[in-house]
C-alpha cells in the first residue's frame, strides 16, 4: 500500500527544480515535506533503476557465451565498480547539505563547473542512450516474443535476416520513441503514477525466475530442442524432431527432412550431406536445477555465423550445403569477454537514483549510504544467483541462443520462469517501457538543470520550458539523440555506448572523493565515515579499466567528448559561486612546484629573466609609463615570471583601499599590455623604503625575481626635490646588494608598443664590461617577440689602440658562435689616456699560459674586463661586476681551473688600480664623453642600444656626478637600455 | 683505405671517458685531435649500428607473414619514429657544446639527473639485450646454416624439435657470450680494429642481395620447393620430390613416400590419407623479379603449428595422420602485426652512434644532423627496397618459412643473393658477431659513465675499472644481464624487449626537445633549425604507440622500471650541477597554478588557513619560540600554505648577509619542526614597519596568507620599552586592516611539540562572538594532527539569565551537526549588568518572523551577536566582526534573504549602544573578570582553550587598557589561543 506513494523521476532534476523555485520565491514552505525513509526514498528507486532490460534479454546469453565462471567475473567487476562508486558517492552526499540532484550537482559543486559540466553532459548522454536501449529492448520483446507477425520487413533471403530485423527495430523504435516523447510531454504525472507498477513488474518477473528454478528441481519445464548431429536446429519451420514421421503406419519424410532435401524421394542423394550422415535427436532444453549440468558447462565464444553445437554429442563432421545453413541456430555476432562486459554494465548503473532525491529524505545523510549500498547488494545478489541458476538449469545451447530460436522462439529466461513464460515476457516488456519513459523524463530535466546553471552557453535555450516548467526543447533534443541510438538498432551496440558515459561519470565521482580526501580540504568532513581515498582510487581505476576493457575506441571517444566539454567550459570562463575542489589541487601544485624550485639557485643554463617591474603611479593612481609593461612583456615573450610592484606613500592602516585601487589599475594595464604576472602594491611611509621592501620580499619560494626593471628619473636636473634621483640611486644600490640584475630603459616612452613591428634595423650591444652575459642574452630574448623579430643584433666592443683587435674580433665571433647567437661583431678603437694600461696588459698576458680550449673564451672576457676600470672608481666595484661564479656543465675540475684563472685577475687589478677619487672623476667624465661620441657615431640609427650600466659610487657625495655621467653616456640616443648584471653568469656555451 | 681508421665503440662512452680524463688531468692536449668528417664520424657508424641481424634473419619472414603492404607499413612506422627522434636529437646535440656520449648525456644534461638516470639505464639495458640478440642471431646462423651438425640436443620427437633448438641456442649462446666477454676484457683494441671489417661485411651482404635480385630477372636461382597438395614439405629428409622414383626402369616408392607410409607395399592403405589424395608438385622457390608474384602475394598471419600452404594450389582437404605432421613446414610461433613491429624495431635503432662521437668531429653541429639523417634515409631506403624485392622475387611459402626448411635449410635471404648464399650467411655471421662484440663493449662503458656520475648510489661499484680503465665489474654485470636474454633463447622473444628499452629512450629524447621548445628556455638555441615541437611531440607519441603496439605488458614493465629508477634517483636527491630542464616545467606549473588561484577569492568551502607566522629571532639569530612553528605545522596538518616571516632591524644595504643567515636559521628550524613552507626575512628600519610590509606583501598571486599567527609580547608589563606591545597592537590593527584572520597562541612554550600525543582531554571553544566560523574550524584542523587526534571538542557559549538556553543549546547542536563537527555543546550563564539588554532582545525577536529552515541557523548566530557588545567599545568594531559576506551555495535569492536579515541587526545595535568610553572601559574589565572566572572554572583542565580576541581600541590611548583586558581574560589558563576572524565566513554547512 505504501508503494502507491512511490514515484520515480530519475536523475532527481525534479527535486532540484522544486528547490530552485522554493528558494527563488522566498522560502514559503515546501511542496512536500521531506519525510521519506530509506526504503521508499532510496532503496526502491535504486533497485528499480539498477534492474533493467539486460537481465531479461541478455543475461542468459552472457552466461551461455562466457560460461558460469566468467559471467560471475563480469558481474563481479561491474558490481564492485558500482559498489566502490556508491561508497565515494555516499561520502560526497553526506558532506553537508547536499544539493538535490544526482551526479551533476555533486560533481559540479565539489569539483567545479568544468568537471561538473563534462560529467553532467556525460550523464545526460548516458541517460539518453539508456532511453534508446530501453526502447530497443521493448521493441525486441514485442517483435520477437509478443507479436512476431507485426514485423514489417521479412527476410527474403537467409543472409539478410539480421538486416530485416534491424529495420523492423528502427521503424518500431522510432514510432515508440515518438509516442513516449508525447506521453512525457503531455503528462509526466502519469509516468510518475505508474512508477510503482513498473517496479512491481520487475519484482514479479524476478520472483518468477526463482520460482521457476525451484520448481525445475522436481518438474523441469518441457522445452525440447532438436539437434541434428551436434548442431542445434531452429525449431520454427518444422513440427516433429525426426527424419521421418509414421502416419497411419506409413513412414513419411518429416517436414524437417523436406527442409534438408531438395526432392521428396527416399534416396538421400539430393539431401544435405550433413543431414544424411547425422542423426536427429531431441534433448531437454531445461534439464533443471537437479540435473547437474552446471558441472559440465563451460562457455564458448562464437564467431559470427557459427552454428551452436553441443560439445559432447556425437556427430560426423561433413561440410553441408550452404542452403541449409538457415535451418540451424547460429550466432548473430562475434563475441568476446570484453564485449560482454560492455553489454552487461548497464545492468549495474542506476545507483544515483537515491542520492538524486536527497531533498525528499527525512535523514538524507543516513538514508543515502544505507539505501544505495543495500540496493547494490540486493541487485548484485540477484545477478550472481541468476548466473548460477541459469547455468544450472538451462542447457548450454539454449543459453547461447540469444533469441530462443531453438525453443520455438520463446524468451530464454522465460522458459525457466514459473508459472508461465508470459509472466516474464509481459513483466519485462512493461518494466522496460517504464524504464524508457523514466529515462526520457529524467534526461531532459537534467539537461535543463545544466542549461539553467548557464555554464555551457550554447545550451541556454534548453533551460527554458513550457509554462508548467516542462523542458520542451530539452525533450526534443533528448528525443533526437535517442533516435540516433535507435537507428543503431542493436541492443548489443547501444549498451556499450551508454556504459561508457556512465563509467565516465562514475569515474569522476570516485575522482572527486579521492581528490578531496587527499587534499584534506577543511570542508571535506563527510558524515559517512567508511570511505577511503584508496577505495575511491580503486573505483576510479576500475571505471577506467572497464571503459578500456569494454571498448577502447568508445572509451577514447567518450573521454574526448568529456575533455572537449571541459575545455569549452574552461574557455568560456564559467564563474560560479560554487567554488571548486580543484582549487585545492592548484594550490597543492603551486606549493609543490614552488618548493621544488626553491631547492637551489638555477643552473646558468636554466636562467631566465624573472622580472620585477617597478612602476610609478600618478596622483590618480594611473600607470605613468605603460611602456615599461610593454617592454617587460616583449622581454620575456610570455614565459617566466613578471611581478609588477608599486609603492604608495602613506600609512597602511588608512590606505588599504587606495592600495587595492592601484592594484586594480595596474592589473588592468597589465591585461592591456598582455603581461601575465602578478601585482604587488605596498603602502610605505617613504617610497625608497617601499621599494627596498619590494626588492627584498616580492616573490615566493623559488619564484623570486632576479632582475629589476626601473624607469629613469626624468627631469631630475630640473627637480628641486633631490628625492627623485636619490630614490633611483638607492634602488640601484639595493639591487646590487641583493645580487639582482638591473635594467633601466631610458626614454621608455619611445619604446615600441606590442603592436608595432620593426621591419628592419639593429639592436646594438655595447659590450664594454662582461656582465655575466646579460647584454648578450637580452637581444636574443627580445628577438623572440614579434616586435623585434626582424631586427639584427650587432655587438660592439671597444679596443685600445695597440690591442690585437683582429684577434679579439675573431675570438668574440667564435664565442658568439658557440653561444648560438647570430650577431655581427664590430670593433671600435678608442684612444684613452691611462697610465697603467700597458703594465696591466702585460700582467694579463702572463696568465694566458694556463689557457685551453675553454679558457680561450674566458680570455676573451678578460680582455674585456680591462675596460672595467674605466667604468668604476673603486676596485671593489670591479669585483662586483666580475661574475662570482660560473657554472660549468660537466666537471668540477674545469670549474676549478677556470676559477683559478679568474681569481688571479682581480688581485692584479687591486694592485694596479690606485687612482685618487677626484682624478677618477675627471677621467670618468672624459671616458663618458668619448664613449658617447663613438656610440652615437655608430649606433645613431639603431632600434635599441644596450649599454653596461656602471655601479653607483660608494660615497653618496658622488651621486650627482654619477647621474651626470649616465646622462652624458646616453646623450643623443633614442632608445637606450642600461643593463647591470646581477653578478652571476646568465648564458653558457654548454647545452 | 680510409675505412681502416674507422672504429666504432658504440654508445660513445669511450669519448666521454677520454673527455673526462682530459679535463680531470688538466687539459694537456687531446689523444686524438677532433678531425673526423661527416662520413667517417657520423654516417658510417650510424649505418653500421642501424643495420643488424634482423635484416638478414627475419625480414623475409616478416614480409612473408605480413605481406608487402603491411611490411612496408611496419618499416615506415619504425623508420619515421627514428627519423623524428633523429630530428629531436639533432636539435639537442646542436644546442651548444655537446657532452660527448649518447642519449644518457643528452637527457641527463638537459632534463636533469632523474630523467637522465632512467633513460640512461633504459639505454644500457637496451644495449645489453641487443648484445644478447646479436649473439642469439649469430648462434642461429651457426647452428641452422653453417654447421647444423654441431647441435648438441637432437629432437627425439617431432613435438620437441623447437625445445631442442632452444637448448642448443642456450648452450652455444652462453659459450659465445663467455668468449666474447673475454675478448672484450682482454682487448677492446682488437674489437675496434675489426670495426671496418664488420661494416664491410654488412655492406657486401646488402650489395649481394641487390645483385641477386637484379640477376633474378634473367636467371632466377634454382631453389625448388616440394609441395604436397597445397602444403609445403620440409625438404631435408628426402631427395626427390615425387611419390615414386624410376630407377633402372623400375618404379619404386620414393623416400618421400616412405616417410608418409608405414609399409613399403604399393597399396595406399597404410599411407597418410592426405598424402594419398593429393599430388606432389615441385615449384620454383625464387621465381625472380620478372615473375610478377608480387601482385598476387598477400601476407598470412599463422597460428603456431599451422602448416604453410600456398593458397591457389589444388588440394583435397582431408585430415592426415598426426605422425606425418613433422614432414611439413609449419609456423614455429603465432604471429600478428603488432608482434612483427616489436621484432622489426631493433633494425631501426642505433641512430645515436653519430652523436656519441661528437668529441671526435671537426664540426659536430653540422655533421651530427646531416650524418644521422642521411644514415636513416639510407637504411630506410634499403629496408623499403628489400621489402619490395623480397616480395617480388621470393615465393610466399619460402618467405613465410622462417628457417628455410623448404629450401633445404638455406638462409632464405641467402637464396636470393648473388653470387652465392654463402656470401650472406658468412657476411651476416661476421657482422652479427661484430655487432655483438660492440654492444658488449659499449654497454659496460655506458654503465660505468652512469655510475661515475654517481646519481644512482648502488651502481657506484661499476664505476671502478681495471688499471687500464676497463670497466671490469660493469662488464660482468652486462654479461650476466645478456645471459638472461640468451636464456630466453629466442630471437623473436628478445627483440621486443630491447625495442621497449630503446623506444623508452627515444621517447625521452623527443620529450626533452618538445619540453624545451615549449618552455622557451632562453638557453634553448639549437643551431639545427629544422625542428619543431610538434614533430618531437609526434615522435614521442609514435614511440609510445609503438611500445604499446608491440607489446603492452612489456611497455608497462619498461615504463615501470623507468619510473622506479626515476623515483629512486629523486629519492636519493641527486644534486647535480647540470641543472634540469624540468625546472622550467616547475616554473610554468607554479606560474599557471598561481595565476589560476588568483582568479578570485576562494569560496567558503575551499577556505583553508594559509598562515603567515611572524617569528621573533634573538640576538644570535635563533628562533625564539620554535613552538610557534610546531603549532603551525599541527594546524595545517601538512597541507596548505605556510609562510614564516621575520624582521631584522637595520639597513638593507648592510644587512643582506644577516638576512640570509637568519633565513637559513629559520629554514633549519622549519625542517626540524616539519613545516613545509616558505621563509621571508626582511630588513627594515623599524620592526613594526617590517611587519606591516610582510603582512602586505608576503605570498604571490593566489598564494597569499589569510591568517597571521603571532606571539604574545610576554613581559610587556615589566618592559620599560613600550615598543614591544605597541608593535603587537599595531600588528593586530594591520591584520584587521588587511582583512586577515589572527591567531595569538599565549604561553606558546607550553604548547605540545610534534612528537607529543595527547591521549585524552578537551579542546574548549568559547564561542562568544561569531567570527565566521574560525573558532569552529580550528579544533577540527588541529584534530587532523596526531598530537590532538584524541582530544574531544567542546563548545561553550555564554547565555544571559533570561535566555532560552535550552533552545539555544539545541539550535547550536543542530548547527554543529550540519557542519559535520563532533562536539559537546555547553551553555554557561553569565550574569552581567547591561541596561539595554532586554530592549535589544525584544528588537531581535521581531526579526525572527522572517525565518525559515536556513535562517534558523542564522538566528543562532545572531543570538550570539548580542554578546559582541561586551567585546567592543565602538559600534564600528562590532560591524567589523560580523562577517561581511556569507556565500551561500546555490541561489542568489537565499543570499539576499540572509543579507536582509543580517543588515537589520547592526542598525539596531547602532541605535541601542551609546555607551561612553570610560563607562565602557569599566564595564569591559568587569566583563573580562566575570568571563575569565567562568572560563577558568569550566576549562581549567582543557588541553587548549580557544577564545575570541576582541579588536583593539580605535583610540591609541586605550592600548594599555586593551593589553590589560587580554591579560585578565586569559589569566590562569595554561594554553590559550586568541582568535580573531578575518571578516569572512570560513566554514559552511553546504557541501
Amino acid at each position: 500500500s505504501r508503494l502507491v506513494n512511490y514515484t520515480n523521476i530519475s536523475q532527481g532534476a525534479k527535486e532540484h527544480e522544486e528547490a530552485e523555485s522554493l528558494h527563488g520565491m522566498g522560502f514559503h514552505g515546501r511542496a512536500a515535506s521531506p519525510n521519506m525513509g530509506t526504503l521508499m526514498g532510496v532503496y526502491l528507486p535504486c533497485l528499480q533503476n539498477i534492474f533493467g532490460v539486460i537481465l531479461f534479454l541478455r543475461l542468459t546469453w552472457i552466461v551461455g557465451t562466457a560460461g558460469v565462471v566468467q559471467s560471475f567475473l563480469i558481474v563481479l567487476m561491474c558490481c564492485s565498480c558500482t559498489m566502490l562508486t556508491a561508497i565515494s558517492m555516499s561520502a560526497i552526499a553526506t558532506n553537508g547539505v547536499v544539493p538535490a540532484g544526482g551526479a551533476y550537482f555533486m560533481i559540479s559543486r565539489s569539483l567545479g563547473p568544468e568537471f561538473g559540466g563534462a560529467v553532467g553532459l556525460c550523464f545526460y548522454l548516458g541517460t539518453t542512450f539508456a532511453a534508446a536501449m530501453y526502447i530497443l529492448g521493448a521493441i525486441e520483446i514485442l517483435l520477437k516474443y509478443l507479436v512476431p507477425q507485426a514485423a514489417i520487413f521479412q527476410a527474403t533471403d537467409i543472409h539478410v535476416v539480421n538486416g530485416a530485423m534491424l529495420n523492423n527495430m528502427r521503424v518500431y523504435g522510432s514510432l515508440c520513441l515518438g509516442l513516449m516523447a508525447v506521453v512525457v510531454f503531455v503528462g509526466v504525472k502519469y509516468v510518475n503514477r505508474f512508477a510503482s507498477l513498473f517496479l512491481a513488474c520487475v519484482i514479479v518477473s524476478i520472483v518468477s525466475i526463482y520460482a521457476g528454478a525451484a520448481k525445475s528441481i522436481f518438474h523441469p519445464p518441457e522445452f525440447p530442442i532438436c539437434m541434428l548431429g551436434n548442431r542445434t536446429l531452429a525449431w520454427d519451420l518444422f513440427d516433429v524432431c525426426a527424419k521421418t514421421v509414421v502416419t497411419e503406419n506409413q513412414t513419411l519424410p518429416s517436414k524437417l527432412r523436406m527442409k534438408f532435401c531438395s526432392s521428396e524421394n527416399a534416396s538421400s542423394s539430393h539431401c544435405d550431406e550433413y543431414f544424411v550422415q547425422n542423426n536427429v535427436t531431441e534433448i531437454q532444453g531445461i534439464p533443471g536445477l537437479a540435473s547437474g549440468i552446471i558441472r559440465e558447462y563451460v562457455g564458448d565464444y562464437l564467431e559470427k555465423g557459427q552454428i551452436l553445437e553441443k560439445a559432447h554429442l556425437k556427430s560426423v563432421d561433413v561440410h553441408g550445403s550452404m542452403e541449409s545453413f538457415g535451418l540451424y541456430v547460429s550466432a548473430d555476432m562475434a563475441t568476446s569477454f570484453t564485449l560482454l562486459v560492455g553489454i552487461f554494465f548497464p545492468s549495474a548503473t542506476g545507483i544515483m537514483a537515491g542520492s538524486n532525491r536527497s531533498g525528499d529524505l527525512k535523514d538524507a545523510q543516513r538514508s543515502i549510504p544505507v539505501g544505495t549500498i543495500l540496493a547494490i547488494l540486493t541487485t548484485s545478489l540477484v545477478y550472481f544467483s541468476s548466473v548460477v541458476l541459469f547455468g544450472a538449469c538451462i542447457e548450454g545451447v539454449v543459453l547461447r541462443d540469444k533469441f530462443g530460436d531453438a525453443v520455438r522462439q520463446n524468451l530464454v529466461v522465460g522458459t525457466l520462469s514459473w508459472p508461465s513464460p508470459w509472466v516474464i515476457v509481459i513483466g519485462s516488456f512493461f518494466s522496460t517501457v517504464g524504464a524508457g519513459l523514466q529515462s526520457l523524463t529524467g534526461a531532459p530535466r537534467l539537461l535543463q538543470a545544466i542549461a539553467k546553471d548557464n555554464i555551457i552557453p550554447f545550451l541556454r535555450v534548453f533551460g527554458h520550458g513550457k509554462a508548467n516548467g516542462e523542458p520542451t526543447w530539452a525533450l526534443l533534443l533528448t528525443a533526437l539523440i535517442a533516435e540516433l541510438g535507435i537507428l543503431i538498432a542493436s541492443l548489443d551496440m547501444v549498451a556499450p555506448i551508454l556504459s561508457m558515459f556512465f563509467l565516465m561519470c562514475y569515474l569522476f565521482v570516485n575522482l572527486a572523493c579521492a581528490v578531496q580526501t587527499l587534499l584534506r580540504t577543511p570542508n571535506w568532513r563527510p558524515r559517512f565515515k567508511y570511505y577511503h581515498w584508496a577505495l575511491s582510487f580503486l573505483g576510479m581505476s576500475m571505471c577506467l579499466a572497464l571503459m578500456f576493457i569494454s571498448s577502447w575506441y568508445y572509451a577514447i571517444v567518450a573521454m574526448g567528448i568529456a575533455g572537449m566539454i571541459y575545455k569549452y567550459i574552461e574557455y568560456q570562463g564559467a564563474e560560479k559561486e560554487w567554488g571548486d575542489g580543484i582549487r585545492g589541487l592548484s594550490l597543492s601544485a603551486a606549493r609543490y612546484s614552488l618548493l621544488r624550485l626553491e631547492a637551489g639557485p638555477p643552473h646558468t643554463k636554466n636562467w631566465r629573466p624573472q622580472v620585477l617591474v617597478l612602476l610609478k603611479l600618478d596622483e590618480d593612481l594611473h600607470v605613468k609609463y605603460p611602456r615599461m609593461l610593454s617592454f617587460a612583456s616583449q622581454l620575456k615573450a610570455g614565459k617566466g615570471l613578471t611581478i609588477v610592484g608599486s609603492v604608495i606613500q602613506g600609512n597602511f592602516l588608512d590606505s588599504y583601499g587606495e592600495a587595492q585601487a592601484s592594484e586594480q589599475a595596474i592589473k588592468n594595464m597589465m591585461e592591456i599590455e598582455r603581461v601575465k604576472g602578478f601585482c604587488q602594491v605596498v603602502v610605505a611611509a617613504k617610497v625608497r623604503e617601499g621599494i627596498a621592501h619590494l626588492i627584498q620580499s616580492c616573490g615566493l619560494g623559488g619564484m623570486k625575481h632576479n632582475t629589476v626593471v626601473m624607469g629613469w628619473p626624468y627631469g631630475w636636473r630640473q627637480s628641486e626635490d633631490p628625492r627623485a634621483w636619490k630614490t633611483f640611486i638607492n634602488t640601484v644600490r639595493c639591487t646590487t646588494a641583493a645580487h639582482l640584475a638591473l635594467m633601466v630603459p631610458k626614454n621608455v616612452s619611445f619604446y615600441p608598443g606590442n603592436h608595432e613591428r620593426f621591419a628592419d634595423g639593429h639592436i646594438d650591444v655595447w659590450w664594454i664590461v662582461h656582465d655575466g652575459g646579460m647584454l648578450m642574452l637580452l637581444p636574443f630574448l627580445l628577438k623572440q617577440h614579434k616586435v623585434w623579430r626582424k631586427c639584427k643584433m650587432r655587438i660592439f666592443t671597444v679596443a685600445q689602440m695597440d690591442d690585437n683587435s683582429i684577434q679579439m674580433k675573431k675570438d668574440l665571433a667564435t664565442f658568439l658562435y658557440q653561444l648560438r647567437l647570430e650577431a655581427e661583431v664590430e670593433m671600435t678603437v678608442v684612444t684613452l689616456m691611462m697610465e697603467q694600461r700597458s703594465q696591466m696588459l702585460r700582467q694579463m698576458r702572463l696568465s694566458t699560459t694556463e689557457r685551453n680550449r675553454e679558457a680561450q673564451l674566458v680570455k676573451d672576457r678578460h680582455s674585456l674586463v680591462r675596460m672595467e676600470s674605466l667604468y668604476s672608481d673603486e676596485e671593489e666595484e670591479t669585483l662586483d661586476i666580475v661574475p662570482e661564479k660560473i657554472q660549468m656543465t660537466w666537471t668540477k675540475d674545469k670549474l676549478d681551473a677556470e676559477r683559478r684563472t679568474r681569481n688571479n685577475a682581480p688581485e692584479n687589478f687591486r694592485e694596479l688600480i690606485s687612482i685618487k677619487p677626484d682624478q677618477s672623476n675627471v677621467r670618468r667624465m672624459h671616458t663618458a664623453v668619448k664613449l658617447n661620441e663613438v656610440i652615437v657615431n655608430r649606433s645613431h640609427d639603431a632600434r635599441l642600444v644596450l649599454l653596461n650600466m656602471p655601479g653607483p659610487p660608494r660615497n653618496p657625495e658622488g651621486d650627482e656626478n654619477y647621474m651626470e655621467f649616465l646622462e652624458v653616456l646616453t646623450e643623443g640616443l633614442e632608445r637606450v637600455l642600461l643593463v647591470r648584471g646581477g653578478g652571476r653568469e646568465v648564458i653558457t656555451i654548454y647545452s
